[in-house]
């Protein structure tokens, strides 16, 4: 059954958004009385029926909604937006599939391009909640300075964190432990993971003084989008 | 240090292949008597000295190759070629830098765009394992009807296999059981993943005949590059 996102569920005969009713009407030339899913990423979910459809609109008739109260707790990935977007985009889209909770796209030392392209990032989290079925879309929160991100993310310091980083040791900081079993033991977490050409040491020296605990995803050396998919995967 | 690749790697003094050529000298302008770290992808790893580099051209002088004899055991992946190669390209990056040993794409009942690009998606394998510094490249199988893959590749039945589906039931076969836990217990396995439309109910039969278990890689529903990037990087 097709998925549209309504940001705006309720019961009744509600029209769809513009895009998802042209969607609806012209790409898989659905007709009055054929069933839909709607999801709003909030939690809620209906099955409606299409009630009526025109070129450009469209509405269904919603009976019963199914609400979700409180967003399942999971991993927030901080992680650093790559420099070519499209990597950065696959990795939204993969970490929605995979059920990440949060994202917080962070800037860094190393960071290049400092672009937040939220609007555009966001459509990629909706396009991918719909696709996997999730009842949530993950919490994308606008782009910010590492360095800020726990002042403006107090929620952070409430739950275990971890900073992946790729350097064998960093002055002042524990040995690095391997993440899969690391998060085996945490309901929720938090996972840091730097730009391409990695965190520096006074950075993971932040992050450590933040609580972090130091981790390494393996032994072969993965793209920043491969490693925060690769956590994704690996949290249980 | 950058790595290049190298297919007949020995001692002594040894030109680049002419692409590998061109970019140390055109892209990174690498002079004499830098070091250079070069793979062969089949066990073989060197560092040796830019001795002589010109235009479209380098030599570089190898004193000693690190050999590993035998390509370590993991999972091999039997997976259907997406519609759009640059998911399949992408999920064929992303396993070889989380590891995967061998890839045999197999064309199904649903399988839309029979096309074999073995060529095309080898070079992805060889950018892949150069920047994830592996000494391996995973190994690549033509693509082949699914129906003929144990016949042709007989080494699939010396070991443990799992085919993921979405379905909730099909009959004859056992319910899918987690993958994630299924593996934990498997040294090595092979693994069987469908195309967008999923396998059919007499594929999933004829697999389980072929000895596979069917498995589940969680409730949301993934795309074909995600569950294979996924299994990948859930396998241990």
């Amino acid at each position: 059954m097709h998925t549209c996102f309504h940001p705006e569920l309720r019961e009744g005969l509600i029209p769809l958004p513009e895009d998802e009713a042209i969607h609806v009407a012209r790409v898989l030339r659905m007709r009055e009385g054929e069933p839909l899913r709607l999801v709003d990423g909030q939690g809620s979910e209906a099955v409606g029926t299409l009630a009526s459809v025109s070129k450009r609109s469209a509405t269904v008739r919603v009976d019963e909604i199914f609400r979700e109260s409180a967003r399942p707790a999971g991993l927030i990935l901080v992680v650093a937006p790559t420099k070519h977007t499209d990597r950065f985009e696959w990795l939204l889209e993969k970490a929605t599939e995979l059920g990440v909770e949060e994202i917080l796209p962070v800037w860094t030392e190393r960071s290049e391009r400092r672009v937040d392209k939220h609007e555009r990032w966001n459509k990629v989290l909706v396009a991918a909640t719909k696709q996997c079925e999730r009842r949530w879309k993950p919490l994308l929160h606008p782009a910010c300075g590492l360095a800020s991100a726990f002042d403006e993310h107090p929620h952070l310091q409430e739950r275990p964190g971890a900073v992946a980083h790729c350097m064998t040791s960093v002055e002042g900081t524990p040995n690095r432990v391997s993440w899969r079993e690391w998060q085996s033991s945490e309901e929720t977490a938090w996972l840091a993971i730097g730009p391409e050409g990695d965190f520096s040491e006074s950075e993971v020296q932040m992050l450590v003084a933040c609580g972090a605990v130091p981790v390494h995803l393996g032994d072969l050396r993965l793209r920043t989008e491969t490693a925060g998919m690769a956590a994704v995967a690996q949290f249980t």
